[in-house]
């Protein structure tokens, strides 16, 4: 398909409808001296900080996803495609999806970065990653069946480690995951059992690092630790996974037996990324210039958690939304200052042909512990605790894309919070061939 | 696992968690005399009349299903119990599930119906039918796509095959996902394409028979044909298909060619029904005696759409939701009966031996159209248009398992009557295998 076959503006392709090219896309909006295709493999943006509530059981999957053609249905100069990419060719300008083949003027890379097992790729079989709506889906199939097998299990010892849940990576993700896991099943799930006590079920949390949420000042991973062991959480830190087998984590002092292994450690960019022929970093991310395009292509930009990029000030950007968001806007602005220059030109009044600096603009970040509890920490400012857990939903429903996803997900909080139950906890889909 | 293992009480084991097998336990809630046993395969109670409203993309899975643990949470004497019936043996008193065996004292079958093909069981491979979640994303998945397909198609007759939804069966499931449909394609995504008019989708409603919604009077089913022809669906009745082929239906007068083929034609017992060596029905169903036992098996009850049953007056009960209801309660009833009976036996003050017989009571039934239209017949009065969808809503509001549900439920729908949107118009999981 090419509907703009005959269109004689620029042509910018956009890779990925995540933060930075959805983000991309909003601020060329009113941009019509151009057309942009923006491609992603599936047909909606993912709000990804929420994930784990859909993981967990606490949301609905089309909850914190939305159509991205309807985001866009109103922009005629922006045409969605729902394909996948397959190889991007710099010197030719194309890029070649399953379906199609696209030619472009300038390139928007911002395809993101898949679960990473630092060169264990056998361990992904063993564990599950959460990327995806299909993983969070998944993820909540596996650990509610557990609950179910153990109801049924005669064994203690087997009955004990269905009931077990653990967690490789104690960042926001592994410490959100783990919180909502003990909540379900020391909370939610407490009296829907004959034979089994959920309370005792195990959630253990294990990081490599000497503590959980590195990236915060050392009080509030303190506080993080003691809230998710007050929570019932095992945490156990300083221990860098040597191995992970079916069930089985090996660390330097022991081994953890679990039914469910969740992994949330580390991420690497997707492979097509090395394919590029230009420099990557050890994750396989691509190293952009200051003004966020790939060196000596001055075309072709890296946005989001795809990029590894150094801004304006030093500061090595991190793979967070709101600096994706930024990233985005600022491709945006590089190419219509772009365009702008070349109309100038054309009239002879260009002077200078220096491109703006990324400067990544830290508003923090946050990671919430449970129902009332998190830690944030933004523009030298630490919270912990309830104001965080209220500063953590008033920012996450401000983002959440969609009128409807915002009122949803603030009914099933409210739900959450009042009535300590949650909305989503069905098992749906057949899964992988069960072991 | 048998948690009562040393329970004297008489064991009562309930088969299906739908409308039938859930409305019997809660009728036996306060029978603490008892201990009941409940299983079903899924671990939640779905609410199938809404099924179609995932399937085309206006509710989320999660909102239209309830946990079974979570409902009997605080009934002491229900064990509820995820697993699958592999066989019945009625002489022993004993069930094999996948992995269990029960015996049992009273059984209750309520293991419901699945698509049925009239012995074209072949037709299953071309077609989806709507009786699971898993049924409806898919159907949800495979419409979606097929529009996605279409955007991208080159091929103006590919691009219209594509387009096109052919509904096999015009009674009220039929009639539903033909009116969901024609407003998804004509509503809800016509800005959202650049290269396809949405309009153009066709959706074609296939009856064999003179009429859609033949159990309603005549000017309801020609209200129902005007009202789903002014939505742009195109309705062929009088038209038995002759046979179904991979995106071709073939029928007396001509072949319909579809991308999507959704079978809502006719349901049939499952097979475990007719290997319990009692009487069927020609689809399969266990045909019960007025008090809903099975002959000779005074012990065992078939609740439900399973059931095939001529009620105390003669009427034959029809496949319904209300139906199934009453039918749970009233095997409750009987059950109950036969316990104080036994007690007064012990005590020498039972006079008489006879069980009370099953009288359905027809509430009427009802099927909506679209946005602010359905038909309804209740108790000798008829309504259509606006009334009759406002009865629809409030009824289906008033039945939903579960507060958070029924909240959700409305605003979903209160966010789809004011906006024309819907919420759930994502694409998730693999599916089968693409063609």
């Amino acid at each position: 398909m090419n509907v703009f076959a005959t269109d004689p503006r620029p042509h910018v392709l956009v890779l990925g409808a995540g933060f930075a090219g959805l983000e991309f896309c909003r601020a060329m909006r009113g941009c019509h001296d151009v057309r942009i295709t923006l491609v992603d493999r599936q047909n909606h943006h993912l709000f990804q900080p929420l994930l784990y509530q859909v993981a967990s059981a606490g949301l609905a999957a089309p909850e914190i996803a939305h159509p991205v053609r309807s985001i866009f249905s109103d922009d005629d100069n922006i045409t969605v495609l729902m394909d996948e990419v397959r190889s991007i060719d710099l010197e030719q300008k194309r890029v070649k999806l399953r379906d199609h083949e696209l030619d472009y003027d300038y390139l928007v890379i911002g395809l993101g970065v898949k679960t990473g097992y630092f060169g264990n790729d056998q361990w992904a079989k063993h564990t599950i990653g959460l990327k995806s709506l299909d993983d969070a889906t998944e993820m909540r199939r596996r650990v509610l069946l557990a609950f179910e097998r153990a109801e049924m299990c005669d064994d203690p010892e087997e009955k004990a480690r269905l009931m077990t849940i653990a967690i490789v990576g104690g960042g926001p993700t592994g410490v959100e995951l783990a919180g909502a896991f003990a909540e379900l099943a020391r909370h939610v799930l407490r009296s829907d059992f004959r034979a089994i006590d959920t309370n005792n079920a195990r959630i253990i949390l294990i990081e490599a690092l000497p503590r959980l949420v590195p990236m915060y000042d050392e009080d509030l991973s303190d506080y993080t630790k003691k809230k998710l062991e007050s929570m019932g959480v095992t945490v156990i830190v300083d221990s860098p996974v040597q191995d992970v087998g079916e069930g089985t984590i090996e660390l330097p002092e022991r081994t953890v037996v679990a039914e469910t292994i969740v992994w949330a450690a580390g991420v690497q960019a997707i492979p097509l990324a090395r394919t590029l022929g230009v420099e990557t970093d050890k994750a396989g991310r691509l190293i952009v210039e200051k003004d966020l395009s790939l060196p000596e292509h001055p075309e072709v930009f890296a946005v989001g958690d795809i990029a590894h990029c150094i801004d304006q000030a030093g500061v090595r950007v991190p793979g967070l939304s709101p600096a994706a968001m930024q990233m985005g806007r600022h491709a945006a602005e590089v190419i219509q200052d772009d365009l702008k220059r070349k109309r100038k030109r054309r009239d002879g009044s260009l002077e200078y042909d220096v491109r703006p600096q990324f400067r990544y603009f830290d508003k923090g970040s946050m990671a919430t512990i449970g129902r009332s509890a998190a830690v944030a920490s933004s523009m030298g400012m630490k919270f912990r605790g309830f104001p965080a857990w209220l500063l953590w939903l008033f920012v996450h429903l401000l983002f959440l894309v969609g009128f409807r996803n915002k009122l949803a997900v603030l009914l099933q909080w409210f739900y959450a919070y009042v009535r300590y139950r949650r909305g989503a906890r069905i098992i749906t889909g057949q899964g992988p061939k069960e072991s």
